[in-house]
């Protein structure tokens, strides 16, 4: 039994690492030894490459936890792991779960966080085979590696786009940036509600029944509308705080080798377009007008004055992938589409000269600007 | 070139991932994609299990910036992971580093901590092959995922142990837990001595050439005793500051099958003890005059007032082996001892009972009582 103001600082280390296992599915086969030894043992699968990655979100600058739930936190902290997995076209396979925990953290958040791991992790059959905790005096970081396999050969790199190679984006973008700034519109309205209330509030001459009725009124008028909003507001904050990773996209993709390169897009659009032309010695066409930004998300940054597509442009958070084929592989790449349910769209040309520039149409005229790095960078 | 001021928070991700690339030897064969993609891409080796482990150290919690240098920062990450892999009696092969760096962190500082970890690997041919880099609001973070490979059903567990097994320790314990004692005091003398000193000092008459003559002869005597005695700090610090760990001897247990179980002492003797015993459902009786506690570090518990077995079998940081053998195991030990250079000291012996208990011999007569757990716990 877990009381509400029980902290992580009450445990032993043995002890939140036997709720941890609480959470997990029993080991498969082929893991030999899990959680509970020097280090786990895992008989690896034939005839398979590894990729092997790891990541790790923390407190205060990849989460926040006035408004990212802990479930949440935990689901974030894999899924970024399974999105650079997903690049790669590998299968998830094996995940060690390295967390820092203030002591002041509650048990009961404590538990949460690995509920939302540990569902995402089942989602994908990838198996937590170990992993550490420690106490940290700052911030709560939650580092977790991942280990899938893919075919030899098969492996999605960055390195393998060709001039003439066609500029796949996986579902939208923008959906996790708008969904982060109406987050933070939620909690800073909260807090100055909060600093507003007053012992004075509660004297306030009760409102009259005509208010009351004018004011139904009002709000049956603004349902329809308020409704669509809601629904809107709700997958914009979905889209940031559990974001899907294209783990079956990937592995089609890999699989039926309909990809020349794949990149995610972990630190922004901008960035994953020039990771993948810089690795591949080629440069790139993105077409400005064909940019599938999500629409709500849209919306969300016109009416904040923002240019929708430039802010979704080097926005993080999206962890969709950025595909690129040959430019014959249409009928390979419609065949995944239709597999993985995800939606590819075409958003640019691979080209010899290196530039890698914006093209956009405005009242009948072309014209192509140069694209400037600058995604989403941790330092500066 | 860094100039001495200059942070981390000056750098790109990529400009610090170029940083660590330059400390890193050349990719082996079978690292088919390193750094610089979404995730590394590892061939696995053939007939071969793999032991995977992970295990974080963080600032304020496993050292202090105070008195742990850059290099040693670096060197104990990746340690304390080479520890886990050689108690599996695996070889270690693939690491992923993974840091969460506060922006006031030196460039020169963050320099050194890869020149440290990247020393530890050449020597022990682990390879680097990818990781993350953070901005940490916190404290300093280190997080280092190892991956070893040993032959299926060589690893070495903790549950292999059985009734009238022997039970060795490799070196000594104790020296790393006087050493980081012996840092704490010279860093709060430092502090001190830093307090203490005001603008008067310099002021101060000079000192007669009588007093100064009387003061050298002292010095002078004490010469062959402070030279001892420095040797002996020197090498108390070390063992906390650098641990070697047992990478050699593990691996040697495993291929010559000459191990039940094993275990590293990274949380102390005591701790071991209860966690092999209880794994492998057997008893323990120790002997408390035959544990190898090292010297220096005995004569410096006992200068403090502090009962030195106890210290030592509780204290964390000693990364040896815990080794249970086959009671007519010897030969087989006797090699591996000379192959490994690591002496193995006989502790003690497995029971049926499960009652874990410490003998000892007082004055002729035998006295047996209860090991308590309560090794080095990081929540409680």
């Amino acid at each position: 039994m877990t009381t509400r103001s029980e902290t992580v600082s009450e445990c032993t280390e043995a002890e939140l690492v036997a709720r941890i296992q609480h959470h997990l599915p029993p080991a498969p086969d082929w893991l030999l030894t899990g959680i509970g030894d020097d280090a786990a043992v895992v008989d690896p699968e034939r005839n398979r490459v590894e990729v092997l990655t790891v990541d790790a979100i923390v407190e205060g600058v990849h989460f926040d936890r006035a408004f990212v739930p802990p479930e949440a936190i935990g689901h974030r902290a894999l899924a970024v792991n399974l999105s650079d997995v997903a690049a790669m076209g590998a299968s998830p396979r094996v995940a060690l779960l390295s967390m820092a925990l203030p002591a002041a953290l509650l048990l009961d958040d404590f538990d949460r966080i690995v509920t939302g791991l540990a569902a995402l992790a089942q989602r994908y059959r990838v198996h937590v085979a170990g992993g550490n905790l420690t106490r940290s005096p700052g911030p709560l970081m939650i580092d977790v590696t991942l280990i899938g396999s893919v075919k030899r050969r098969q492996a999605l790199l960055r390195s393998g786009a060709k001039p003439g190679d066609h500029v796949y984006l996986s579902g939208t973008i923008g959906a996790a940036a708008a969904g982060l700034g109406l987050l933070k519109e939620v909690v800073s309205r909260r807090s100055s509600v909060v600093s507003q209330q007053s012992p004075v509030t509660s004297q306030q001459s009760p409102v009259t029944s005509r208010e009351s009725h004018l004011r139904d009124a009002r709000a049956f008028e603004r349902t329809t509308d308020d409704l669509r909003r809601a629904t809107d507001d709700r997958r914009l904050m979905t889209a940031y705080l559990r974001p899907e990773p294209r783990v079956r996209l990937g592995v089609l993709l890999s699989r039926n080798r309909a990809a020349h390169a794949c990149m995610d897009l972990s630190d922004g659009l901008t960035d994953a377009v020039h990771q993948i032309a810089c690795a591949s010695g080629v440069g790139m066409i993105i077409d400005w007008d064909a940019l599938p930004i999500d629409p709500a998300a849209r919306t969300w940054f016109e009416e904040r004055g923002l240019d929708p597509l430039a802010a979704a442009m080097t926005a993080g958070d999206d962890y969709e992938l950025l595909v690129v084929s040959h430019s014959r592989g249409g009928r390979r790449l419609a065949g995944v589409v239709r597999h993985a349910q995800t939606p590819l769209t075409r958003i640019g040309t691979c080209t010899e000269d290196t530039a890698i520039v914006v093209r956009s149409v405005r009242e009948g005229a072309t014209t192509v600007t140069p694209l400037p790095r600058g995604g989403y960078g941790h330092f500066r």
